[in-house]
């Protein structure tokens, strides 16, 4: 299943709409390249209509939103939806600021959003109104556990249900939900956490499986999430005594370029719920 | 003579002020420094004037433009025109919107612009007015051949004529012609395209390679469009079987400091039309 | 000390609010993150209180200041002040254009800064109003010299007295003053000056450094010094022949991960004044 999601993404070379935040820009680029998909990045409110036009779905990422941006990224998103063009949010920071939550919100009123893809306290902000967010990364005190994962995957199925989105909750446990099926992905390696822009990077090539899979919307997601944590394997396996993130980061982009379907497939680990 | 174009420029350290794009900056920084040059990364309308008096060129890189960056790079570019200094336009997207063809244009018309640099697809918009641009990538339906070459020189030696600039097309097979001498380029590998701002950042060091050899422009550009591509075959050499991209980034950027003029004068690849 | 410095940074894991240049912003992120602190990036008026409230510090660089974001920087800077949040202000380009040299000024004027980090040229501009400054990195006019090295430290303490901030001047020889003691400190390589961001990255982890070690100041702003040059050295240690700067900043970011606190006390090189 998830051998095709990749191989009809590298047939399809998707162009993707990137509105990503400046901090991780780059990376999200490479990545996209990476995978097999094509980035192009544009936030003026003169031009989105047209570049989403011409694109194959859309990446809405909050991370450095600002008034000039939030307007742009509606613009782009109210037509990326009257053209079914895929749409993922990513809620950086939502519960961290009131302009954050407010966007998120706004975002999911006013467009037709495919994916949400956050860390678990971004969406249990959106989902729950809970406010335990610390800046961009998860709380200590959010995580999807074996303890909990129950609790969770309920708390996100009703949130996909609310929204008609699929919800994808990276984490150490990974949940990807349209509200009916549920899939528990344990890819990944903790190490990933002290990179920045892991997160963007798998938000950026969401939209890409996501177009190139659009019959499989749910399982073209976990696909994504799957990539992305086995990614974060493979480039651990790389790394030298004297390596920390900054390598770290090269080898996971490397390992999106050069790992092959039958490896994802086969690397894949998860549980459906 | 390419030898002589690269030892002028790591004698003189041009100090570049480059108006580029959000998402290839840091690569665009690092490049000119590890050619020789040195870069400032400035777009505020208050201070562009000032800041590109004291450089030795500017790069107008439109990739992520936004109506107050517009504005300030009219506005240093018309203060460069004045004082004589070497101008670059990378029309990074040229055809795929309205606002990147218009903003492209508008540059030309107001700014005496020394070479403009982009992929095929942007300089046919521009030279022809067609709109095969797909995103900020060349369309798979440009490409210089061995097959079209000739009638791909006569168009761009008509509009170097036409816009009195250097024209720099960069593909697989590169054009380099001031509308009377045009250098064929077969540098570079094709994983370059997987790579995002490998454009951008020759954008960024020919501005230099221009001021350190102002009584040969066109030979100057010639030798970074070669100096480029030679980085990417070196860059390529160093990749273990299990990198990617993001080495491959990481290996072209240190080849530009590595290399030495010699190594360019030896390993550049062109034919003169 | 500075092994302990390094120590209560890690057990702490500060967050720090980074307004800082789109051009280094990422290695800026990834640095914090390797050292052992947690960044977030926010520069909109509409959130910026709130984001730096949740914060144990705030960095201030002007790199690619533009008149949204000193309104932005300003705003932020107040409220960190008010709540006692270790503030540090990076004057890139100070003396370069009077927008970057009002800006600065006017940050010290209505923020209390607890450290300003920069090159000789951008201080040397604050504290005499010089004008020696060549882009935005350090004129070759301008160097701390054993030469001159006693003159240097009287005008950075007398600057210190006078602003009642710690000041942080980084090159070959880096001097580091609260105005009473001065760290003469003489790690790192000369490798760092072809790099972008050594200095933006620096000033990113010094407030995590001193929201971590609160009752020492200076001796946190030393071991960042300190901690930056080493990690050069590290990083240097482990270029291979045919790699150059690029390589050379991930080894850097790399080495800030890896490097134990007893290495950190045991490879600090300084004299005190």
């Amino acid at each position: 299943m998830f051998k095709e999601c990749l191989e009809n993404l590298r047939n399809q070379t998707p162009l993707i709409h990137c509105m990503t935040n400046y901090v991780t820009v780059n990376d999200v680029a490479n990545a996209l390249l990476a995978i097999g998909g094509s980035p192009i990045m544009s936030d003026d409110e003169g031009e989105v209509e047209e570049i989403t036009s011409i694109c194959n779905g859309l990446d809405l990422n909050i991370g450095t939103l600002n008034q000039r941006t939030i307007a742009s990224m509606l613009k782009a998103g109210k037509k990326a939806s009257s053209l079914g063009h895929p749409v993922l949010l990513d809620p950086v920071g939502a519960g961290a600021s009131t302009l954050r939550t407010k966007t998120a919100v706004s975002i999911l009123e006013n467009v037709k959003v495919s994916v949400i893809r956050g860390n678990v306290s971004e969406l249990k902000a959106l989902a729950l109104g809970s406010t335990t967010t610390q800046g961009v990364d998860a709380s200590s005190l959010d995580a999807v556990t074996d303890d909990n994962l129950e609790k969770m995957i309920k708390i996100f199925k009703d949130y996909a249900k609310k929204t008609k989105a699929i919800i994808a909750v990276t984490g150490a446990i990974d949940v990807v939900t349209d509200g009916e099926k549920c899939f528990v992905i344990r890819n990944g390696v903790k190490e990933m956490s002290r990179i920045t822009g892991t997160g963007c990077m798998l938000s950026g090539i969401m939209p890409a499986f996501l177009y190139a899979n659009l019959d499989h919307p749910l399982e073209a997601c976990a696909a994504a999430v799957c990539a992305m944590g086995l990614a974060g394997e493979i480039g651990k396996s790389h790394l030298r005594d004297y390596e920390g993130n900054a390598s770290l980061r090269t080898h996971i982009i490397d390992a999106l370029m050069v790992m092959s379907s039958e490896e994802l497939e086969k690397g894949a680990k998860y549980e459906i719920y």
